[in-house]
């Protein structure tokens, strides 16, 4: 049972509790280096956080006899898919941030709403804007693009809000109390019904650019656009030109396109912070107090079920590689 | 049925819609200078939005025949009690912006909770700030100071993020489904147990100056505060100095000291706009699309229970006055 990254203590005791009396957590960066090779031979298992920075891409290729791969991180789109064995079995730790992202993108959708950083800022300068209305969420429709674990958190919060709710999934079915559920097929009647657009679908061949400039035209003049999923299912050019021709229109982005945690760096190829109806934050949505230790938990019971002899969940499937 | 302000055409609509058959509405400001006094002596019943703005203190003192003074403002703390006859029967609004404010107190304390605008800004500056971590609402508990129709509706947005309820009114009882309900008596247990306190009282003898130095030393160190009432429930002085020594404690004020709409000006005595640990908004928080027009339409509704003979609701008793 190997771990890919430096983890700090809480979560090596969340995880070790979680894996108690299966199996012993061995630390990869504990090793040294001629021990490495023969760790990633024996482990029947793996938690990785950043595999392209955990390993090195001779050692990917060596995971041939690893049972499971199970991620930290709810999606897999930046796993080297190209570099690891093509049989090896992944599974993502979904909806383990979910309660706390859902309160980040409603947050977001929130302070759009009441328009509170321009708000905020005239105060500063002591600018009173009383009457200028802002909006207001019950009544509306909440479009939700992909009902996993997130959406789902959502799908309870913007009901307590008094909005209705359309969804949006593989299956186009779903036992949650929505107003509307449907697949991508739907996707132009929900993004028009749509006050508020949550993106909370996982990155892969079929949503890589979903939200391109001829998708973005579906939506209402001043919806308001929440994304905690992944970047890349949004055309950057295409959401700046959007906001640019469409003021009321406000963005709120959580993830963005090229950030430090792959890339080491956080950069954009358009002015996209320089504008009003833009809100961002720095991928954060997930970062309640505990909430990493929490999946590095979940992520370890998961583990546990296949080395307890049952199926883990939340296998990857071909589907949902990028 | 006098109506004191120049009301707008829609708001005119719901307010004679409201009335139809049971009165005609005359505005105050149609008339002719020699047409107010008889007026005035002549209705039955008046709705005034400012009634300092309104009517002069001679017109005041001759409201000695109306029945009823009903507010279109859902405080009552504004009005001229030392200049209007002292028998006078006044109804506020009282939960007519309810839904509008309960969402802009979310939003506040979501926008502290997740630190928006301090993210937001360190991501304009490329500063990717990720992993500091964020407060969660679920698990923690929000006060509620006043549970009247603002608080009743913030109870089921608080209980759909996962928080248990402390609520206090001036009963102690409540039909609403909190996790404690008690009286000021026990507002040192509330404040001590809130993660986010939620000010929805009505200002009066018993409110002034209610979050003094004394009270606000019985909060958490990372309490978020949220005033959607009025500024005087809290000691201006004491809440700066509270939060120049509590970095982690975050002040959300929708409602000020001296606003322009009562005191034709924005003014503060401290600076506290300058702290990074306070979130301020211009006493929006009733400002969705309509509100106002809907409120004008409760207060007409409100009226016409009188003039069909009925009890009008939320008649102001010695109590509820400042």
């Amino acid at each position: 049972m190997l771990i890919g990254w430096d983890a700090e203590p809480a979560m090596r005791t969340a995880m070790g509790e979680a894996l108690a009396g299966a199996a012993i957590p061995v630390y990869l960066p504990d090793l040294a280096p001629d021990q490495r090779g023969g760790a990633i031979e024996a482990a029947e298992a793996v938690i990785s956080f950043r595999p392209r920075k955990e390993f090195s891409e001779a050692e990917l290729a060596r995971l041939v006899s690893v049972k499971l791969l199970q991620t930290l991180s709810a999606g897999v789109n930046q796993l080297p898919f190209d570099q690891m064995p093509p049989d090896l079995r992944i599974a993502c730790n979904a909806g383990a941030y979910a309660e706390p992202m859902a309160e980040h993108a409603m947050a977001m959708a929130l302070a759009a709403a009441k328009a509170l950083i321009d708000r905020h800022h005239k105060l500063r300068r002591m600018e009173w804007d009383q009457f200028t209305p802002t909006k207001q969420l019950r009544g509306g429709v909440c479009a939700i693009l992909g009902l996993g674990g997130i959406g789902r958190h959502i799908v309870g919060l913007a009901r307590a809000f008094g909005m209705r709710v359309h969804a949006i999934n593989r299956s186009g079915q779903t036992d949650v109390p929505v107003d509307f559920i449907g697949t991508l097929d739907d996707l132009e009647a929900v993004l028009r019904a749509a006050d508020v657009i949550m993106v909370t679908i996982g990155l892969n061949r079929a949503t890589l650019g979903l939200l391109d400039a001829r998708r973005l035209a579906w939506t209402k003049d001043d919806a308001i656009l929440v994304n905690v999923a992944r970047g890349d299912i949004i055309d950057e050019h295409a959401l700046y030109a959007h906001l640019k021709d469409h003021p009321r229109f406000i963005a709120c982005l959580d993830a963005w396109w090229i950030e430090p945690i792959h890339h080491d760096e956080f950069r954009l190829e358009t002015p996209l912070l320089e504008l009003a109806n833009l809100i961002g934050s720095p991928h954060n949505s997930a970062q309640a107090p505990g909430a990493l230790i929490e999946g590095a938990r979940r992520a370890a019971v998961n583990v546990r079920r296949l080395l307890d002899g049952g199926e883990p969940l939340y296998v990857v499937t071909a589907a949902d590689r990028p």
